[in-house]
Order: structure tokens, then C-alpha cells, then sequence
């Protein structure tokens, strides 16, 4: 790849200098740049490749960084870090100690807002541009946003506050009809039918009291351009509706879109991606609980499932697509998701609510008022627990242990492998009379053999996993298999609690009466959770043996492998071997 | 009061046996019922007084409780309590071991689901119609909102669902230009315009998919019960835009919609409140926000006010009045709030983003996400923290503490009393380089001279209140006030710990190393919290002395007087007197 163009440019103001007709020229090597680089490092490939034009544009014709730009979710903004400084750096685009996957305001004052979870940009630029008005300050306040995320329920709360201000706002809607999955609900159908032109052009967002104007072709950057232009001049919010193909530039990606969203690794010229290995591997958590509930679902009519947009990353799809008339992709409205669940469980209906732990902060209010506070036999699946690796600060589970622990009635199951997993999921569905939550990891266990027949797991209970003296490492969810590592050497017993509520009493007292020290270890924030409520046992019941608590530090975790992360932690098997061993030290010394 | 027609009702179908004609009439004596007994019971008035007829006309067409009815919010409810068999219970209302001033589902099975926070029903009436389609059940699903909380995003989640199904969902937009204050954001704009006959009837919720009829009279029964007759055959999700007057019926309710809105006693025949009493009192904790907000305002032209819809809840009202152009009302809206607060902070300006403590659950993610992961200096105030008496479960500001706690960056302060609350508004204003919780309780301190001059706080340090000997009780927040008083008869410590996090660890050292035991006290959940965090303290710098955590059991507390459930909690001095009776007992036995 020869870039007669991309090459001198390194900043926004470069890009200003060129003429309006090299712009299509820099935007086709910008794509190829953004190809060629996620081809073989990896990342969201779609959203960018959709809005090379748009970005383009919106640096040509805005003054960033006074002006402030937004880009809501921020999968988008690849093109957007290559024209801002970060050409060079890209290829450490989301590797440890490289630049994050998302806009980030620490890693450049171009990223006026930092971004990862949908629907906070127009808030963001709203505040912004509240801002400027009272500082006298004369700038543009940009939110670029999804059709997906200006579904969600806090977008609309941002254009319902931002629509009688008279702020200095551009909300563009990038429509590509798509999100991570397909776009859904009666907003996406109505954006359908503007773009077809049978709704009335006085629309939803005029109704709101916004100035709007498309639906215009997102890839014709003169037309970008000069639309752009004349909104610097309006006046009070606006809405320009921009028509895109997200992935658009590479045949594949513009093909199967959700596919090509995070493709992994694949050609770069062919844009195929590699054969799949012939290598028999384990699951996928988030395969385990879609064929799970397939399977389930076909026994037991009450079953129910719902995902807020993530059909695919949750594994739901599989339900959609054999009882579609039981599944249920609600768009991103997590709030919905939880108290449309607590609805149908009124009824007698169970339904499985699965929201990655990271989303599931956005609908913690109905967990406890609308589910927790009923005792609605809800069950929630929380997938992508624990630290997720490359998407970084934005997206690890690590709160959910603590932020659930406090609410009552509600039972929390962290399952050590898929077969766990599996029986929970059995479990519940043959009837509770509480909530639940199970949260499982991202990506693979370790178990080849998952399919095994249904067991029951008894609520409440943990699992002796290894017997050995001096200390119990109590571990809840996938650090058993870095226990597992350790009690491999050392002769130390090993506890699978499983549930951080309710604990099981009997065995901690029986672990407290035998054991000279407790290490208790979590991939959750210590803080608030599994750990803390044994602290909270041991002072109850008046333990005076030392408890040492391991998790997730009081700090913002960044991206990273999982592993590499793990290690940053101190929850990897060597850290763990080494802290036993110092604790075993002083254990003799005391004695 | 003589009743002719009420006597004679006790449940839904005694309604149906009368004649439309004598509608009216059971209308004013519902009416004259609600007023009777608010008066003299206190709760809330207004919303109920304007959904008199609706409530009536509901019963009559639908066959409750087979046809599942919500009702958003629930403030509004007193008649359809009245009306489904609580009538003679009705004068408990809210009281201790009385009715919920609440729908709640396990008091009656007229109550389709538990309401309280807003914005709520359409979720959940989604869920049932769903749940009914699913079990083959011919039922009417009814969600009656009103156009404040319709106008929350998670209300437009509901919405844009459900306009995508098949699902018999009827929403009754119960449209009174208010909610506590009046209502706010574009879309209410909207609806006056639609009232006004402005806008066309192809309108908002149309572009939504549902079948819209309206705007009616509310008051007018007739008209109701054909209107609502003829939606039963309408098939899908369909919604009756429904005008009323809130207070409807009492002519100061209808003048004054916000003090009537919950007025406390009253004169049931002349509407009169009772004159203020002229003994001075300490102020309540929310006027000591508002009126301090407007002194710092005045000097700090920095400082902005945000409230999601509750400007005289809050006492931002105060700002509002006084410095408009800083003071935002933005609906019922409390994800936007702290998002437009953390775009704010991004430009320099220092945003008092004032929000119920247990509201702020509804914006638990952009908390974390928006404002601590960018470590944003946003400043929440958060109102009607700990337990808040008659409105109950729904609306206990228990769980901040805990939820908060894990949350990196956040610093969490608590002040013992109204001058601690003024200190820590002035410091933080000062300016700071983290976010700020500072939680502070419903109603009124102790202290009547309050505005003394303002002095900084440190951030982290924790106060000697009382030197005693053997234990020492370590208090956040209005525990001091209990604390205090067992203080004076008991040769004790205490330490108000002030800040939740950080924990001031060289006061705490120094306590470990004196005392014998130490008992901490929080009006918030035990789980997680405070004392949860001195717990953590102890195991990590291995100190072995027994510390005692009280404050929130895990469990939902009911409705009482604060007195009654602290009480309950074990929170009062007399609680607290005896447990440290019994510590000193068990130390001197062990001494």
C-alpha cells in the first residue's frame, strides 16, 4: 500500500488544507489503512469503515479540537484516531499499554468524550454545549450516533432536554440501519420509512423540536461537505440523517455485517477470514447458555429469553432463530429488558434476561425496584464477567458482584465452567421463587465434554474441589481453575463457594473451625463482594483467623489480554502460588 | 360525609353494577373520600384527585383483575385502592404495618405490579401482554402514565418495543402538564401542540406504531367509558391521550398543583393549610442545599445546578429563581442528568448534579462509566439518603453506600449535620480533581443556626466527637445525632467518619490500636458499605479486635415513620444504648 495522500497528513489541520476533490482519494486510503491494520492486529472493522467519508468531513469542515466532536459507542472511530495524531500508534490499537479501541480523553484532547457503552454522546455534547453558551465561547458541539443507540432510552432523554435549549448542538444520525446486530424496534421502522420517503418529512425529531434535514448519502463527501457548511449556520439543535453502509469499502464486510463488526484476523486483500480450526475446542461461555437454553426451551414452554441487542454476542440467536416466538432482542434498553422480564415473570413465564455485567449498570434501578423488591423469579445471565480484555476500562464486569450483593432476595451464582453454567441454567427453570444472577466469563472455559446430563445444583451450596492443610482458598466462578493451578503444588485445600449469596454458612464454618487462614479470590472488585461478605462471616461469627482478600484493585482496569490483565491483577496462578507461599511463611513463623 | 354509593363498593364489580349515569356521582364521593382522609392521614393528593373518573371508568369497562392494570408511578392510586377492596384500610395509608401508599402486588392482586420510581408500567404491561399471547389468555393490558414520566427514556424503551409487536398493550397517556413540578422537555412542548390542535395527528407515538386516539376529556365519564370500550377491539399496541386536571375537584389542589401535590395535613372542607408554625426550626436538609447552592452560585459564576425533576424536591427551585440561566430541570431523566453534568465538568464548569439518593440507581451506569472512569470533578448531592419513611421500599435511599463504594476515583462524604453539608458544598466548589456522592437524609436536621461562616473540609479526614474509653463507635452521616445521645450517659468514643472513601487510615490506626472494640453505624445497607469498608481495614492491617457493623439489615423495609423503621433497623439510640451494654459486658468477662 503506496499512500500519496494519508502520508502527510497527521492532523486535522492537514487534512483542511487539501481541496475538496482529493478528499475522496485520502478517504479510499484511509480504508485501506484501517483494513490492513485490523486485518492483522484485530478490532471493529464495520462502524469505522463506515464513516470514513463522514469523519473526513466533519474534521474538514469543523474546527477540532475547539469544535467538540462525539462519537457515540466509539467503535467508529478509527478513522477518527488516524486523522488526530494516532496514525502512527494505531497498530497498538487496543494491546496493552497501546491506544484504546475507543475515544478516550486522557489519550487525546481530539476525543472531546470518552465513550464504550451506546446513547451518551448527545448528554455529553449537550453539557458541552451549555457550556460554551455561559462561557461565552462561540463552538460547535457534534454527537455522531447510531440508529441502534438513538433508540436507546437515555438518547432520547438527551434530544427530549436538548430539543428546548437553544444549544449550539449537531446530532448526526448515522443510519446504517444495523448496530452490533440488526437495528430493531418502531424507531428503526420509522427511520425506514423517512429514508423511503413515505413518513412525512415533519418528523419524530422535529416533533422534538430539532432542525432536521437528510436523509443524505454518507459516502458523497462533497455533499457531506457542504451539508455540514450550512448547518454551522443554524441555529439551536439540529439533526442531520446520514445514509451509510457500515463495513462499506470491503465486499465481505458490507455482506455480513454482523460478522464483520469484530471480524478477528482475515485477508486484508481478499477480506476472507481464516478457515475455522479443525481443532475440537472448548465453548464459548456465551455458547454454552445459547445452546443451553435452546435445549431447555423445547422442554419447558415457559422459558422465555431477551437480549438488548447483543443476539449474537450473547448466543440468544440461537433461540431466535428455532422458537422465535419465545426470544426477544429489545434493542439497546437494558432498563426494558429487566422490567419487560419482571413482567412476563408475573405471569408465570421464566425468563432468562441476559445483559453482558458491564450493561447491566444501566439497568441496576429495575433490578432492585422493578425485580429484586417483587422477588420476581428472574433470572439473570450475565455474560462478559470479570475482566473482557482488549475493550478495555469501559467493558469489564467487574462491579456486578459488589453492586448486586447489597440488594435483597436476590441469589448471585458464579459457575466455575460450562458445566456449572449449564446446571444452574437446568436448575432454575424447574422453578424458584426468587431472582437470580449468573455471571459468566468471555470467551472459552476449558472444558471440552460440556453436554453432560442435567444436574440439579443444590442453592446455596459450595464444593470442596481439593483437601489439603493450613489454608482454604475459597474461589467463586472461572478463578477455580487458577486455584486448581496452584493446589497442583501446594498442599492447600481449594473451596468453589459458587454462590456469593447466600453463602454457604455450614461449610464456612466448617472451613473457619479446620483452617489456619482464609484467601478468598474473586475477578470482581474486592470491594463490595465476594470477599467482603466473608470478611462480614468471619466478624459475625467472631473468626479471628486471618482472611486475605484477592480481586479486582479499587482502580480503573485498562484494555489488555485477558491473561495480561489477570497477571496485572495479581489473579494469574503465579501470583496466587506466590502470595499462598508468603502467607504459608508466616503461618509457621506464627506457630 | 354521607356516602350513598361508595358504601355500597367494595370491589371492581360492585362498580359494574351500576348505570353509567350514577358514574358521576361515585366520582365525587371517591372524590370527597380521598380528600377526607388525606387530610387528615397526609399522602398524596393531587395525582389521584385528577385520575378520579379514569380510575372509574378503568374498573368499569376492564374486568380487573383478570385485565392487568398498572399505574406508572403510583401517586395516583388512592381511588383504585379505595375501589379494590381497601377502602376501609385505606385510612393506614402509609402508616406502619398500613397499606403502601404504593400499588404493590403483595397486598392486592388488583395490583398488577409494584410501582414507586417512574416510567416503569409500559415495560412491564409489555411483558404481561406478551406473557398472555404466549398462554393463549384473551386480556387487556393497561399501562396509565402520565406525561412527565412518559417522557423518560426508559418509558421510550417500552414504547419503541412494544410498537413492534402484536402485543394487546393499551397505554393511557394521563396527560396534566405535571408531574411533582411541572413538566418539562421537548416532547411536552409537543404534547401541548397536539392539545392545542397545532400539530398533526400523525404524531409522535403514530410514528411509533401505536394507534393513537385522543386527546379526551379525562373528567368526562361518558366519553371515557366509550372511548375505552372501543379500544377493547382495537387490536396491537394502541394509546388514549387522556387530559385531566391534577387536584381535580379541590379548587386549591388545582390552583397550587405542586404544594397540593403531597400537602401534609389539611382542612378537608376549605382546602386551608395550617398556618406555619412560627417556632423556628432547624431547616430541612434540602434547603440547606438550595439555599447554599445560591450562595456559592452568586460567587462562583462556575457552578451549574442540575435536577431530573425535582426542582422543589430539591430545593434547586431556590437557583432556579435566582440564577435561571445555571439551574436545569431536565425531566425525569436522571441518566441524561449525570451525563449532561459529567459533559459539563469537561468544560470547566463544576455541576451540582442534585438527585434522590435512590433514584440515582437509575443512572448507576453513567456514574461509573461517563463520570469516575474520566474522573470528571462532578459533584452529586444526594437527597433523601437512608430510610425515608412513608413512602417505603421503593423509595429507601439504602443501597448509595454500597453501590458506590466500588466505584474507583468517587470520593463519598456523609455529613453528620447541616453545617457539614454547607462545608463540604463550599469546599468541593473550591475546586477538586475527582467526583463527589455527598448522601444527606430527608427532612430536617437539629441544628437552627446553621449559615455560620464557611470553612473548609479536608478531604478524608474523619472527627473525634467524644473521647471515651474501651470502645469506639465510628458514625457516618445523621448516625452521629444516635451515637451522641448514648455518648452522654456511656463512657464511650465516637468518630464521625465523614467520608465513606476514602477512609481516613491514620484516625483509623490510631482507633484499632486504643480501643478493645469498635462498632460502626451507617443507615445504609450493611452489606457493602461503611462498615464493610472498616471490616476490609481490619483483615488487611491485621488487626484482630472485634468490630461490631450495624445499620440496614438485607432485607426491603417497609413504610413507617423514620423514628419507627430506624427503630425496626435497631438505628435508634436505645438500640444502640443496649448493644454497646452488652460489648462492655462481654469485654469485661474477656478481660
Amino acid at each position: 500500500m503506496s499512500q500519496t495522500t494519508l502520508k502527510h497528513i497527521n492532523f486535522p489541520k492537514d487534512v483542511r488544507e487539501l481541496q475538496v476533490e482529493n478528499l475522496p482519494h485520502l478517504a479510499k486510503e484511509l480504508r485501506e489503512f484501517i483494513i490492513n491494520i485490523v486485518a492483522t492486529k484485530e478490532g471493529h472493522l464495520g462502524a469505522s469503515l463506515g464513516v470514513v467519508e463522514l469523519t473526513i468531513a466533519l474534521h474538514y469542515v469543523f474546527n477540532t479540537p475547539e469544535d467538540l466532536l462525539i462519537w457515540d459507542v466509539g467503535h467508529q472511530a478509527y478513522g477518527h484516531k488516524i486523522l488526530t495524531g494516532r496514525k502512527d500508534s494505531f497498530e497498538t490499537n487496543r494491546q496493552l499499554n497501546g491506544i484504546s479501541g475507543f475515544p478516550k480523553r486522557s489519550e487525546s484532547n481530539y476525543d472531546a468524550f470518552g465513550v464504550g457503552h451506546s446513547s451518551t454522546s448527545i448528554s455529553a455534547a449537550l453539557g458541552m454545549a451549555i457550556a460554551s453558551k455561559l462561557k461565552g465561547e462561540d463552538k460547535n458541539h457534534i454527537a455522531v450516533i447510531g440508529d441502534a443507540s438513538i433508540a436507546s432510552g437515555m438518547a432520547f432523554e438527551g434530544l427530549n432536554h436538548a430539543g428546548v435549549t437553544d444549544a449550539n448542538l449537531l446530532v448526526i444520525l448515522n443510519d446504517n440501519a444495523i448496530g452490533i446486530d440488526p437495528s430493531v424496534g418502531a424507531l428503526k421502522q420509522y427511520l425506514t420509512n423517512v429514508k423511503k420517503g413515505t413518513e412525512r418529512q415533519d418528523n419524530i425529531f422535529e416533533a422534538l423540536n430539532f432542525d432536521y434535514s437528510g436523509p443524505i448519502d454518507g459516502h458523497d463527501l462533497p455533499l457531506l461537505i457542504s451539508e455540514l457548511e450550512r448547518l454551522k449556520s443554524v441555529k439551536g439543535p439540529k439533526l442531520l440523517h446520514v445514509i451509510t453502509t457500515k463495513g462499506k469499502g470491503l465486499k465481505q464486510a458490507e455482506q455480513d455485517q454482523v460478522k464483520y463488526h469484530a471480524p478477528g484476523k482475515f485477508d486484508a486483500k481478499t477480506g476472507e477470514l481464516p478457515a475455522k480450526s479443525a481443532m475440537r475446542q472448548p465453548p464459548k461461555y456465551q455458547d454454552v447458555f445459547g445452546e443451553t437454553i435452546v435445549e431447555l426451551a423445547f422442554k419447558n414452554e415457559r422459558i422465555v429469553g431477551i437480549t438488548p441487542a447483543m443476539p449474537t454476542g450473547s448466543s440468544l440467536k440461537y433461540m431466535m432463530d428455532k422458537i422465535p416466538e419465545r426470544a426477544f432482542d429489545v434493542g439497546i434498553a437494558e432498563q426494558h429488558a429487566v422490567t419487560l422480564a419482571a413482567g412476563m415473570a408475573t405471569q408465570g413465564l421464566i425468563p432468562f434476561c441476559n445483559i453482558y455485567s458491564t450493561f447491566l449498570q444501566r439497568a441496576y434501578d429495575q433490578v432492585i425496584h422493578d425485580v429484586a423488591l417483587q422477588n420476581l423469579p428472574v433470572i439473570f445471565c450475565l455474560d462478559r464477567a470479570g475482566l473482557v480484555g482488549e475493550d478495555g476500562a469501559t467493558h469489564h464486569g467487574v462491579f456486578d458482584l459488589a453492586y448486586l450483593n447489597c440488594i435483597p432476595n436476590l441469589v448471585i451464582f458464579v459457575p466455575r465452567d460450562a458445566i456449572a453454567l449449564r446446571n444452574i441454567m437446568y436448575t432454575v427453570q424447574l422453578g424458584i421463587d426468587f431472582p437470580i444472577a449468573i455471571r459468566y466469563p468471555r470467551g472459552r472455559g476449558h472444558i471440552l465434554d460440556w453436554k453432560l446430563p442435567f444436574e440439579t445444583i443444590e442453592i446455596g451450596k459450595g464444593n470442596c474441589m481439593k483437601q489439603g492443610e493450613d489454608i482454604a482458598i475459597l474461589s467463586v466462578g472461572i478463578m477455580a481453575k487458577v486455584v486448581e493451578e496452584v493446589t497442583t503444588d501446594l498442599n492447600v485445600s481449594h473451596y468453589d463457594m459458587q454462590f456469593v449469596k447466600p453463602l454457604d454458612e455450614t461449610l464456612l464454618h466448617s472451613i473457619f473451625k479446620t483452617y489456619k487462614a482464609v484467601v478468598t479470590i474473586e475477578d470482581g472488585t474486592i470491594i463490595g463482594g465476594f470477599g467482603s461478605s466473608i470478611l462480614a462471616f468471619t466478624s459475625k461469627n467472631n473468626y479471628k483467623k486471618p482472611v486475605t482478600t484477592l480481586g479486582i484493585k479499587d482502580e480503573f482496569i485498562e484494555h489488555g489480554t485477558v491473561d495480561q490483565l489477570h497477571k496485572l491483577q495479581q489473579l494469574d496462578s503465579d501470583s496466587l502460588k506466590r502470595k499462598i507461599e508468603e502467607l504459608l511463611l508466616v503461618l509457621v513463623k506464627d506457630s
